[in-house]
């Protein structure tokens, strides 16, 4: 068992760095014939090989993962959004999410700047969200007769005003994939208005009541005081009994 | 009195799951002539008697709690939404909410879970009344000559920029039945950013200051630990007294 | 000093019904003319004159207040808004304010009902204020060649969007005194976001970590609790020092 | 090392009032050309020079500040946002913040007036960028063709809407530069709603839990205590052992 949860973890490491080039390597590929619509045939498919190529090895790390885990039941739960995004190949840009996974790794602070983190890696997500975003509904609207957004500057500027739920309505998807991808933003907004939110309540909490110099009192502090205090009480009741045995029954600490 | 909440309970677990069912079926045949408008007419008279038995059969339910409610003026005011679905039937959509509540009651997990039970309630609520939101949009502008929303896709989709407050405006609604339900969504939209915010916000404070392992002491245990203390005064100034008289007279725990 | 108070205090129970009464008067004449443009000239300059003479009895009430009060300059100061409302005619409806005020005085519940307070004050103050944003609205932008906004179904309609963040965009103010009123209700908006996140947070945090049933120890219950302790060492070190006169000298309670 | 420090702190004093004035002096001489396009020729070629000059004044005031620090590797690490505002000089409206950060020493309140001070601090700074947004942008706009920013007024209604994320859409910039500067108002939008949230549910927490008149005992208060019973136990133990030496050996107070 211990073993395996080794062999898992040194897998992990190893391909650690080489997965994070491939989904940079995959961000390239799928993004270049976005980009640039005229770009020569034969570029283009050498473009979607090599993001079916990233995506095949995704799949082999993932089936590698699960053969190596101690409890592959526990591991496929706990990785379920790995599986999913190498199940339904529409999903596969958001690979280029591990690399905030990466970034994790790499520099995991005390959770004293915890705020820090959360500001470090929300910004890292959202660009990373946005960029993707701006990608997929160029894509697929680019198809469209009735389209608005033609590109990437277009795109990027509708991913904006739909991320801060601002929502002009000079520009917005019309297919049924754009809507989708649209809807997906839609929720990364208000979870981004909400960490922004809470990250800045705890700030703001903090500095108004800044008490966190001394801890308070915790449950565990008084009660060893007060096991103190009845060990005191046994002496003393000792102490009265001794003289004579007419004292009052010593009061035992059985509560 | 106990008999009655007895029974009262009783014909709660007993007519839980049929009128579960019967709020779906309110459903299919509440979406059905929304989503279909060239069903067959007879069909469509079908949809309409299976709508108004479902209402039926909760009304009949709404009565018999009251009959057998202990104390039924409590009972009224403390299930005022559920007089008010039945006694304004334009709200009965609103039924299928009894869904979460049997949800609720099948899982009905530990407060350490908390942020878990209300992140699957809300999302659970949030889907309900996005479908019912958009069936009741699309039924009540596709009577309207300048209504723009004509599909429930397009429906859906405007259900989604209004709840996440983004209102591209590329669909809204002109009619005022719509607008009265646009409004509801507005209200939910607001509802729905202050309850993502406030779990996140409880999970960011939790995780910035970690220190829920030890609680602090609370007045209860100080309480116990100062009777402990007066006892030991009582038991001294006992001992106190008893070698002569000439010692200072015991301080009275009085205090 | 207390003289004055006291009579303050006594005018400001007299004339609370009065002036809540004329505030409404206020809010009928004001909104007759809005609502019904073809209103008969006469009745429309009855309008116009009962206005006048609510800003009077205002402008007379808040001059008794300031000669009645014990501190004029900290009066002054400490009733601002009042004076403002007063003083700038064009913020006359803002007087309708009186009413949550007198609401506030009549149910002053216990800080445990706190967010029920909060919920129901702010739900009274959202309705009042989106019914005079939208007869202002109207009122103003219905003088406008290009306006949008021409009935009050469809200013409450361009109320609710904007209060809500939503902004579709399909009616919106193009005159400078319509822009200023949108920009209260934006700041309004913003603020009810808050307000509903603030309670919604409170409510979550509580629910996470319900300690609220004891509440923590304070640091009066643990200074007394050292205080009986302290006397408990005094007793003891006279009853030591009794028996002969070779013991430790008694530690002096002195820290 | 102390003698550069306090040579930087009496060039900070010296050049705060002076800079201020630069700042707004910046500002008339940007923000002219933009309202007044008719504006002298030769005036507006004054205004330019004004412009650059004060640039070169906080050039200098930012060198010399680097010379002057006694670490001038932290100086510019805690100053990056400084030199970014020099380097590029198309963010020189960012100057006008400097009468924020001289407010900010101009009343330094204590921490118990925090939520005001971030009150006035975030009404000011929402005030300053909201019209320097608004300048930049119809300074952008207004030179291309399709623009339908054309007045100071639309500029500042549009920046008004941004800010708000209500976003209605009759305005917006169509630019790259434009959407940029609309860009950082999201951002501003989305933090400014985080901060009002924040502030608000921090007042309705400390409303709803009023527990701030007693604070809770800190651990010191309990460790504190906890001495006094141990020496307590020490004098016990002595008096215990004094009358004979079968008595229990006392407790040592190692623990």
């Amino acid at each position: 068992m211990t073993d395996n949860t080794t062999l898992l973890a040194a897998w992990q490491r190893r391909v650690s760095l080489p997965l994070t080039l491939a989904s940079l390597l995959f961000l390239v590929a799928w993004a270049l014939p976005i980009l640039l619509p005229t770009l020569d045939a034969r570029l283009q498919q050498v473009c979607v090989w090599v993001t079916w190529l990233t995506w095949a090895l995704f799949a082999v790390d993932y089936l590698t993962q699960v053969v190596l885990a101690p409890n592959r039941r526990a591991f496929i739960r706990s990785h379920l959004l790995d599986l999913i995004v190498i199940a339904l190949p529409v999903l596969r840009p958001l690979q280029i999410l591990r690399v905030v996974t990466v970034l994790y790794r790499l520099d995991r602070s005390a959770s004293a700047t915890m705020r820090g983190n959360i500001t470090l890696y929300g910004t890292v997500t959202l660009i990373i969200v946005l960029v993707c975003a701006s990608l997929a509904v160029l894509h697929l609207e680019s198809q469209h007769a009735d389209a608005a957004i033609h590109t990437f500057e277009d795109a990027l500027w509708w991913a904006l005003t739909t991320v801060s739920t601002v929502g002009y309505g000079d520009l917005y998807p019309v297919t049924l994939g754009g809507r989708a991808v649209a809807s997906v933003l839609f929720l990364l907004g208000v979870a981004l208005i909400g960490i922004v939110t809470g990250t800045l309540a705890s700030w703001i909490t903090e500095r108004v009541h800044p008490s966190g110099s001394t801890p308070p009192a915790s449950q565990a502090d008084v009660r060893a005081l007060t096991e103190e205090v009845r060990e005191l009480r046994a002496q003393l009741a000792q102490l009265t009994a001794r003289p004579g045995t007419e004292g009052p029954p010593p009061h035992t600490a059985d509560r």
